[in-house]
């Protein structure tokens, strides 16, 4: 579990014990150039390691990390980020799977990275380790990374997009980006791929009365699994319902009409024409300037947001505020004082408390 | 222009020069219990300058506005709070006379509030007088209040929230707030109204194209307004559109069906069910429960805005953090440093600042 407690060399303690049998670059404290030009080399290792780093929350190593990341950043924007989200049962694992083994086959080199910014609530819900997709995780020319956790600065949402950065240096250029589809997490991955795809199953009747709200909306396509054996009729009916839905939705980018298609991740039926969906949308998005700005923007959203956390955060987590909600909460609901009093009381315990620490 | 500066009776400085030819009690300073008093027996003039004092950025104001509120608290709540939106030229001030007037002949006392939270773009497109609403605004038992300024503490949100407090405990019992449909205005209304209704027009073709991004699934119904003349089938036609539209999406009130209407506020028609269908989602979600939870999850969500508000704007507007942003996107966007770093860098010198205004 890394960020409980790291060592000095950025590997989890719970891996440190067994470190004296590693090979000898895993025994060494790495410097940034060690990290830079082993990933610049696509030197796996390395590049897990350097993850790891990233996954750490002692200050010392967010420096190191930082340093890492900057200097492979002009290597970096090279490839398509895709997200892919759809509720627990809608096969992510085996479509992730069969579409990384159809990519390779295509030539391209492919990253998998797992997401789950809610996973306190969701344990066990997204790829706990690289079994799930056993046959991919063997593949050479693909990489696995399961969910970081919390933790630090920016929490999840850091650590995956300087992950993104990392694989984009080394040479991926497919980058999966997976997560379930519960609370915000769609929003999430959204802001930090160019392409969106929505994974889901036929059910029965009305499919989507029970999609989240807006997330058909961000979606870039949506894609019905499972269209099988009996199932094809269902899905087929299902992909009707959902090319409605996004016919009566703005588009989730700019230039790009948003549609369902249908696709077995069992039979492989359906994915090649996935893929030539995902290279037209980067054909029309680059071309109409929206791909770039897009990105400029993700950048620009992830600043204020690890900004607005740090503010939010650090007030929340203050032990006197902390102490002072529940009562303050009792006392707005039961009328005894406005709520525009209950912020000002928290906000001058707050304002006290930052005079007293620096004082 | 309330809140851009403001005299000592909480009366803008515009009205303050002809202040001595307003009746005498305009010309005292009004005590806590002044206001309490007036507005319980239903003195319009001490409402209106309570709002007035609810308006004001003046923390000496911001004060009394809390004692007024706090000790009328006990005898608000008792009121349905419906959101009105619209695109401009959806009709809206033509419905809210109308539906106003229909709401007056049952024996309602009616308050019509406007908000507009992002008044600086779009300036003059909602009530900036009375004028627009002649008749309603001429009734006795009917309270139109333009559009706050924002300015201080929770901006526009917090006066608009606070002015139907003081409605309620006035004595209205249908409070309409009105908003224009741009930016984020649906959502800011949607968190303090019980009933969330979405004026549109019929269009040609496609209607729903041109809705933004979740406005469809916070309504609570969708009325089609002008069907009247020519324009009555195109105007069904666009109720089945919106129907279609509401049924594949969860709906916005759990327990509640959202459903789209027609109605023409120019010869009246369609008035009357929209206020029943108003009627029986009360009753639905009183005896569900959800009325109250989410009137105490909107106190709460309130509250917490407001000391985000507060920190993110105390963090934006700080002289140095200003200074710093040009550069620091232009570094972020070229790759000189890391989104990290950037931020980082911004806490450093925020944190220094707090340090040095409190040493």
């Amino acid at each position: 579990m890394p960020g409980k407690g790291v060592n000095h060399d950025g590997l989890p303690n719970s891996q440190a014990s067994s470190q004296r049998t590693y090979k000898s670059i895993r025994r060494t404290n790495l410097t940034i150039n060690d990290y830079v030009q082993g990933i610049l080399q696509k030197d796996k290792t390395i590049l897990a390691r350097a993850i790891t780093l990233i996954e750490s929350n002692s200050p010392k190593h967010l420096h190191l990390s930082q340093e890492v990341i900057r200097e492979i950043l002009p290597k970096t924007g090279n490839a398509i980020r895709v997200g892919i989200s759809g509720v627990p049962g809608a096969g992510k694992s085996t479509f992730i799977e069969k579409f990384g083994l159809y990519l390779l086959s295509l030539g391209y080199h492919v990253a998998v990275l797992a997401i789950d910014p809610s996973s306190s609530v969701t344990k066990g819900s997204i790829l706990g380790d690289k079994t799930r997709m056993e046959t991919l995780s063997r593949e050479q020319d693909c990489f696995i990374r399961p969910s970081p956790s919390g933790g630090s600065l920016g929490g999840v949402t850091r650590k995956t997009r300087e992950t993104i950065l990392l694989c984009e240096a080394f040479g991926y250029d497919v980058i999966l980006v997976e997560t379930v589809g519960v609370g915000q997490n769609e929003i999430t991955v959204r802001d930090m791929v160019d392409f969106f795809l929505l994974l889901q199953i036929a059910g029965a009747g009305d499919e989507l009365q029970g999609i989240k709200k807006g997330v058909i909306e961000i979606s870039d396509a949506i894609v019905v699994n499972k269209a099988d054996g009996d199932n094809i009729s269902r899905a087929k009916l299902a992909k009707g319902e959902y090319s409605t839905a996004l016919h009566y939705l703005s588009p989730s980018t700019p230039g790009w009409q948003s549609r369902a298609f249908t696709c077995s991740a069992l039979t492989g039926e359906g994915l090649p024409e996935i893929w030539r969906i995902i290279t037209k949308f980067k054909e029309i998005v680059q071309e109409n300037g929206f791909f770039s700005k897009r990105r400029n923007d993700q950048i620009m959203t992830w600043v204020n947001s690890m900004v607005h956390d740090y503010l939010i955060s650090n007030f929340y987590q203050n032990k006197d505020i902390k102490e002072r909600m529940p009562s303050l909460k009792k006392e707005v609901l039961s009328g005894e004082i406005t709520p525009t009093n209950a912020v000002e009381n928290l906000i001058s315990i707050y304002n006290q408390l930052n005079k007293s620490v620096t004082e």
